[in-house]
């Protein structure tokens, strides 16, 4: 079932240069294994800003919940979801 | 260039029911030869409104503008429209 | 899958009395089939307002969309759609 | 009487974890508490959020400000009270 | 129990003025009923607006909601309540 | 004359809990006195906020600011103002 | 005492040419005589909108919804009113 | 002086095809007038919507306001203007 | 050529209190001397805000710019400067 | 292509004076190099407000972001950005 997600990050201010290095760090490999098992099937740079549209590919709302709390930015994220549905023009669905 | 669209829908109230299939089928013919040319590779309903996410893949902001404009349906929709850059955390793009 | 649905009713002005009781039986009847088979286990009204808050239990988001759009009063309103996890304080979770 | 709340909670970044987990725990048996009393009858997360939506079950708004002002973690919450009433489509109220 | 309640009203603009007198007029003996016994104690005009703030005192929010749905005027009226508490500062309350 | 007045109180995270049970103190006080000298006939929690919404009768803008801007807890408010009229359906204008 | 006011037009679209200049005229007159008489001592157009913001010198709340209400255009305005006090750098009143 | 502005526009639903067509060519005309007079040195269409931002070079608000509220779209208009002052970091006023 | 700007103080929380008076004097001085220059004629409080409605007259917008920018509280403020024209219905326009 | 950007600054509260003044002027260098080169050509001041509108000409979406978020002051400041299509009445386009 796909869901989409739009994520803000805002560090906060005084954040330690390491530390910082090395959130980020976690968060590219903790996004990087959920993109290679297919479940996070796309995720893209808004421009201009600190901040991403993604498409998860999940089975449950449980699931999507504890994918997304579980990220090692979700302290300093703001988060919006939106469930998605097969359109009926797509070609994908219409045959 | 990856563009994200978000399409919201509201068809007047006294739309006569003919016209409005007719029109509905115009949209449904011309968003599906966009997707078959790779212009729109993503169109997702979304859950329980008269709306859209779709991805469009094309090479400039005008060609973008020339494709959403002449929607069947762009007189009753309005349409935000949010420019993709790559994710620095994207497999496809980190290699 | 829970799902919290906020729906609000405008209907337009000039619509016919009979057309309208007609229209708001057929919602009832709809809901209440969808009620008596456990996929909309919650309806509260908002107080004040032509309005409810909703709660759905179903197999997917497809098959909420189709619920939803299926509504006889889906042209007159404007739905949002929450999709909800296991609350980890909830006593029916937590055992 | 029925009152529906939403409550996010936003905790100060510079939080001890320990001060944080003993303020979640207490957080967590008081709800259960009123769970378990019947007055607080459902609790469901927001995916994606640091939010929760509920379903308040008590006899006065004075009750209702008492317990959610007693929250453990009320200094870090807003909280948004919608009262409900009865809906004419319901079939515990309609018979 | 104490409601506070905004009425912003936006009458058709076609209504016909014999109508609409007629509806006005309805509305202001269906108020000063409730005011007579004591279950609207206060309204008062929001000056350059064609809207109102008002304290409700009913026993329930069912109560509440039949009154408000009742109101000649509803179906051209947006409202919003909220429910009200005793405060600790009230000289009424705190003796 | 009546104004209508919106309360929301944020205090700040780090203050000491004897100043701010000295400040709230301090508050009740400045609010009994104005409300026992007729000037602040009303004071209502809204349920599940740190704010209230109050009804003053003062003489006129510059003793409201004056009161408004001297409550111990103003530097921690935001404070909405709507001055009020006579409403034409209440029993105690119309006679 | 002053009040800050602004108002927004919005004539209807089908409105007769003839009764919209006649209308047009009625609320220059109205507008004109508040202005000889001193309580509406500035009328200042925002630029590029069909809207204004105006300074009014009246006795009471009661008053100026009197004259707002009044307005030839007031049934197609939306108007805010804001209450203003002596500003304490003001140099009229700092002397 | 440079004003940056942006217009939005709603062109009634059933406004007849031809005079539609000879509003937006009065529309064209208008423009591009003011365009090679120099007081109107940019129009870009914002992609996706009926809509542009502006930038004009114009002596004075009320030349402003007599350009813009002159446009034949006008009354199917909403307008936001922003005054623009030089930039510190402008090369042209740098030098 | 007549501004109307809106300006919202917010002082940061540990501001310390002599420093904090120092601010407010130099503020309340370079204010009085713009308004003895003719160049802000006028400035009201907000009722109930630590905020100002201002009338500025000044020749351009770089000099608006220059004296806003340059208000001893300009780092603790939000401003929002709206250009005026003369309105068609002022007295002093009309003759 | 041409894309339109708001970008928005707020600098924190307790920087240091001289990081301050390295910080600007290191902005200021790489805008210059920028409107140089021909990609920024654009940048104007929002009257009374620590916020510009700028136009920028590059090649892709994600040239752009690379030079929004290689800004100096990026991590203070809040972007948005639209991306502009040639208009119609352009007379540069129209011929």
């Amino acid at each position: 079932m796909l869901y989409h997600v739009r994520m803000d990050v805002r560090l906060p201010a005084g954040l330690d240069p390491q530390e910082r290095a090395a959130l980020i760090n976690r968060e590219k490999e903790y996004s990087q294994d959920l993109q290679r098992s297919g479940k996070w099937p796309h995720i893209w740079r808004i421009v201009g800003e600190y901040a991403n549209y993604s498409i998860f590919d999940v089975d449950s709302h449980d699931e999507l919940h504890r994918i997304l709390s579980g990220l090692p930015l979700f302290p300093f994220m703001s988060i919006a979801v939106t469930p998605l549905a097969a359109h009926p023009s797509d070609i994908a669905v219409a045959g």
